[in-house]
């Protein structure tokens, strides 16, 4: 447990919030402020910043609860679909990873963030970004 | 391979897009239109709309790869942190899983989708919510 981190203050006293999902890999809980009722935020249990700094042997089973917690929204609330997203370090309002998973429906009015979109200057510049990624990842 | 998917196209012929990640468990390439230059869709080689629809021996190994270009965009483009989101369903524009990773910066002008939250009614309506998904979820 991390002093002064809210989210670790949750993990510590389950009362402070409306737990969903009480589990050794994750817990998950209503956003106190939510985009739409039964927005749930999953995070890890002991204090994580963001998604890089995930313990590699905890990826799996963390994701496997948000999983879940995707799977139960419909079933649960009837949604149509959902949106699961998690911002690191910029946008991020809570220094401890938190992945939302908000009920999505048909015509619910979110925008979302996917606009407004860019295009490359040219296939050039798409080239050279593609070939700095690649270069950290091979 | 699904016919008529384009992501699954892609993972057949590479050379229709610009690949960042060529990794069995997972492929990586470049968003055409990107919110930002450097926006990574990572898909799963198989076929799979969903989240939920992920098979559990591959989600580990599917958000490993994520976690590997979360960690490797502020590395290779300088951003300050990243948004790492997923459509399933509704707002998904092709339905094979992919999960968005964004280069953020900051004050780099993404509202983000976290407008306009709203509040429960009551404690009463939260906690029938909060039952609603334990119901499905234990």
């Amino acid at each position: 447990m991390t002093a002064g981190c809210l989210f670790c203050a949750i993990v510590a006293d389950l009362s402070r919030t409306s737990v969903v999902l009480d589990h050794p890999d994750a817990l998950g809980f209503l956003d106190h402020r939510p985009v739409f009722p039964g927005h749930v935020l999953v995070v890890p249990r002991s204090h994580t910043v963001t998604l890089a700094d995930l313990a590699p042997e905890l990826v799996g089973p963390f994701f496997a609860q948000v999983q879940r917690v995707a799977a139960a929204i419909p079933e649960a609330l009837g949604a149509h679909g959902t949106f699961v997203a998690m911002n690191n370090v910029v946008s991020q309002s809570v220094p401890h990873l938190h992945v939302h998973v908000v009920p999505r429906r048909r015509k619910d009015g979110l925008r979302g963030f996917f606009w407004p979109r860019v295009h490359y200057a040219s296939d050039a510049e798409r080239d050279a970004v593609a070939a700095r990624l690649r270069a950290v990842l091979t």
